[in-house]
């Protein structure tokens, strides 16, 4: 599987990490890409010096390179399908998956995914339809991470909730009428469902919770940011 | 004061808060549109019918109205500069006062200034270069929190913190080398430090801190999203 990283600071971080393979081109000269080369050099990762254009056909249409890009291959754990998961997972081993239902904000996913690496979830979930995809803004906004989470789409949201129930897990969704987080005694085997901004779990998805969970605030406006009540959540989760 | 707030959802959480006093301006038709007018005229705020142009010119440069704008006139806490501050919080009062230390990117600064509100922030202190302003752009992704939070800028921010130990408050940084975050005890009079994303505290800020403050975290890229970071802070400062 092959990565397109851009930023500065993702490319850095990639470089850095050593997972995964790759090429770092360059395009341009300044100190900040002089010392993504120099790290690269230092990590036995090849370097490129080539045009604007190559790069920007490499980063695709939309996507600013400023002078330095990262195609990283990456031997993540990758999964076929939900099955696939829930079989490598076995029936005893400790498991979280991060359910999106309609993040629709590439930035929003790339904050999401960050956190779903730096607190360890085995899989996140998105919906087909009404959902940001993982491209490479959202590889950006990630900071490398999204290289490292598995992802997978399904078609169907409340039936893959579903069969994770049918495995042994308990299905947790954020909620304003929720029990306060702090009180909540989250499963080893686990799933967050995370609804829409603004909008929260739809009535389909709510019904399939075993419990909902509020992150107790007192402001004026009605919620968190999605990317910061996800990082909240998650980090309740693996609080010891 | 007056502030200029764009986007449904923001616009929204304006006026169902019925904090403050302001008109809505509309120039287009549609059923997201037709909602707000609704809100708006169950909570009594006048609404006006124009057109594009004159949203436009309150909107100001760079910023999309999409047919709906709201005029804010808040009656927020105001201070003059850190002394008022300190002197209105008397020298018992619990207080927490939030301090950033270069983000620059609004889309942070707003989803920041959102959990300040939820969790109750008493100050935000922004330093004069190197940081995001409170803009437009800041009151949209901020869900027009940014109504509601004090946010002073100051010339020099290791003297402001400086003057808040001074008036008996304990200052915490958030720093990858520090305490784990569940385990330290804040203080009730107590200063939050963030620093740039990827970067960290500066050293002459990370000097005046009475203590520092790790998430603890195992992910492959080595560091939150830092408006995550301070929602989880901010989370825990609060936790029960």
């Amino acid at each position: 599987m092959q990565n397109v990283i851009l930023g500065f600071h993702a490319i850095e971080e990639a470089l850095r990490s050593g997972k995964g393979r790759g090429i770092l081109y360059v395009s341009r000269k300044s100190s900040r890409i002089e010392s993504l080369v120099e790290l690269a050099e230092q990590k036995n990762i090849p370097v490129k010096r080539t045009g604007d254009d190559t790069l920007g056909k490499l980063a695709g249409k939309d996507a600013e390179h400023r002078g330095a890009l990262y195609v990283q291959t990456v031997a993540k754990k990758r999964y076929k399908d939900l099955s696939d998961f829930i079989e490598s997972k076995g029936e005893q081993q400790p498991s979280l998956v991060l359910v999106l239902d309609g993040i629709t904000d590439p930035q929003n996913l790339g904050a999401i995914l960050r956190s779903a690496d730096q607190f360890g979830v085995d899989l996140v979930l998105l919906p087909e339809r009404r959902s940001a995809k993982v491209n490479t803004t959202v590889n950006k906004t990630s900071a490398g991470a999204s290289s490292y989470v598995p992802v997978l789409v399904v078609k169907n949201l409340r039936r893959s909730i579903s069969d994770l129930k049918q495995a042994g897990y308990w299905v947790y969704g954020a909620d304003v009428q929720g029990l306060p987080l702090q009180d909540v005694d989250f499963a080893d085997r686990a799933v967050l469902v995370m609804g829409a901004e603004g909008k929260g779990l739809s009535r389909i998805i709510l019904e399939e919770c075993d419990q909902t969970a509020t992150i107790p605030t007192a402001g004026h406006v009605d919620s968190l940011n999605v990317s910061v009540a996800a990082g909240i959540i998650l980090y309740e989760m693996r609080r010891p």
